[in-house]
């Protein structure tokens, strides 16, 4: 590429024909040079996982009027190492992920694709930024998510990013101009009070859907859940090293 | 359950044949009633993926002698919810996984469908443990691997586990007696110099297989993979709080 302007990595995981993404990539263009990679179907809650027991396809389609677009057989974080190792044989300047239909709060981000494709973007050393919306609907209205994506996208191109973090940003459902405002916080704790729903299928055999309810188990006003359900926006900075350095002394102490 | 020994749910990510696990839940049967749910299938590098887009099957078999074992079609996750709210329909006083034929050191914890079901039990609040060897090979000789997996087992019965905290414990593969020690230490700062290996298919559509070359960037001298390369058995205490809480300061100066 001949631009200096800035090369904008897009993802998702809610797949390349989520409306999400569109409003995603459309806000992007006014900030750099964009490339799609997204997934050709579905690849919500699939965490960081990557294949590596099958094959991946990669298809260049006209989804978009402007971005070059890919759609990959695999999950968010394969799109974001097939987008940088096959497709840019670059780094991005900026990976943006998103917008996800649903909200990423707390421990959602674990199980998140679209947070996974922003830690992976991380891990290659890249400024990288997910965003969710707190509207799972198909048809949800991004008016309101973009302004804040572009807030925080024009603040990260200046600004840069700390090393090793990206961000999680949730954005809450709510009219244009009526988001109060945006907070950087912490991942509120957390877990999902699992159920299964056991049916029979017409062959006789159970089978089980997952479902559940979010049960908060923190009750500190700094962390992401207490500051969306205030009206606000909110940032995480996010990391991946999963090391609880607090616990090591605890540990050492066992003597093992 | 009248009994009051302790109650061990046992998982995996490489598939409930695996060499690894059949030698995991032969080892815990001396320390508590046992029950196995495990992918029927492998389920290398599937991170914290949930099945959220299509139904589970679980399925009861004879997989082991004395084990209670469920063969599971999800990922390492699904077979924890399932076994804590299906199976069990209690919480277990110990999760272990693996023990996994190849290593989870460094940052390949985000990517290892074996560690991410010890996460999830920490997220349940219960003491969760993934052990992995440093042998990628299906026949690989897990005599000494059980040795260490013993020791840790019995200290954490012993003493609990600090809170939302898992242990990821990697092994390194040396004959029986030439482990060191074990230490306790970090996640290595590390990540994947990714290569996607491009092919034709029979139809001559493109293909790729994700390839790479693992790339330390860490010189530190507390981390896992120093340790192991020592020949050390490791433990990172491991947690889920993701929040980067180091460079919040640094984002709320911002001022978006």
């Amino acid at each position: 590429m001949e631009s200096k302007k800035p090369l904008i990595l897009v993802t998702n995981d809610d797949g390349i024909t989520a409306k999400g993404i569109f409003s995603l990539q459309e806000a992007m263009l006014e900030f750099g040079d964009v490339v799609v990679v997204a997934p050709d179907s579905p690849q919500s809650g699939m965490g960081h996982a990557i294949t590596i027991n099958e094959p991946l396809r990669l298809k260049k389609g006209n989804f978009f009027e402007s971005a070059e677009a890919y759609a990959c057989s695999g999950t968010p974080v394969d799109c974001v190492k097939l987008g940088i190792y096959e497709v840019l044989h670059r780094t991005p300047d900026l990976i943006v992920s998103g917008v996800n239909h649903g909200a990423n709060t707390s421990t959602n981000v674990l199980y998140s694709g679209t947070m996974s494709a922003a830690v992976e973007g991380a891990m290659e050393g890249i400024p990288s930024i997910g965003f969710s919306l707190y509207d799972y609907a198909a048809d949800a209205d991004f008016t309101n998510a973009i302004e804040v994506v572009k807030k925080v996208v024009a603040k990260v191109l200046e600004k840069g990013m700390p090393k090793n973090v990206c961000l999680n940003v949730n954005i809450p459902d709510l009219p244009i101009g009526e988001v109060k405002g945006i907070e950087v916080c912490k991942q509120a704790h957390a877990f999902w009070d699992d159920r299964f729903d056991k049916r029979k299928d017409p062959f006789n055999n159970d089978y089980y859907w997952l479902t559940g309810d979010f049960v908060l188990q923190d009750t500190t006003k700094d962390t992401d859940l207490y500051w969306i359900e205030k009206g606000y926006a909110t940032i995480v900075p996010t990391q991946f090293d999963m090391t609880a350095h607090k616990a090591m002394n605890e540990i050492e102490n066992w003597k093992i």
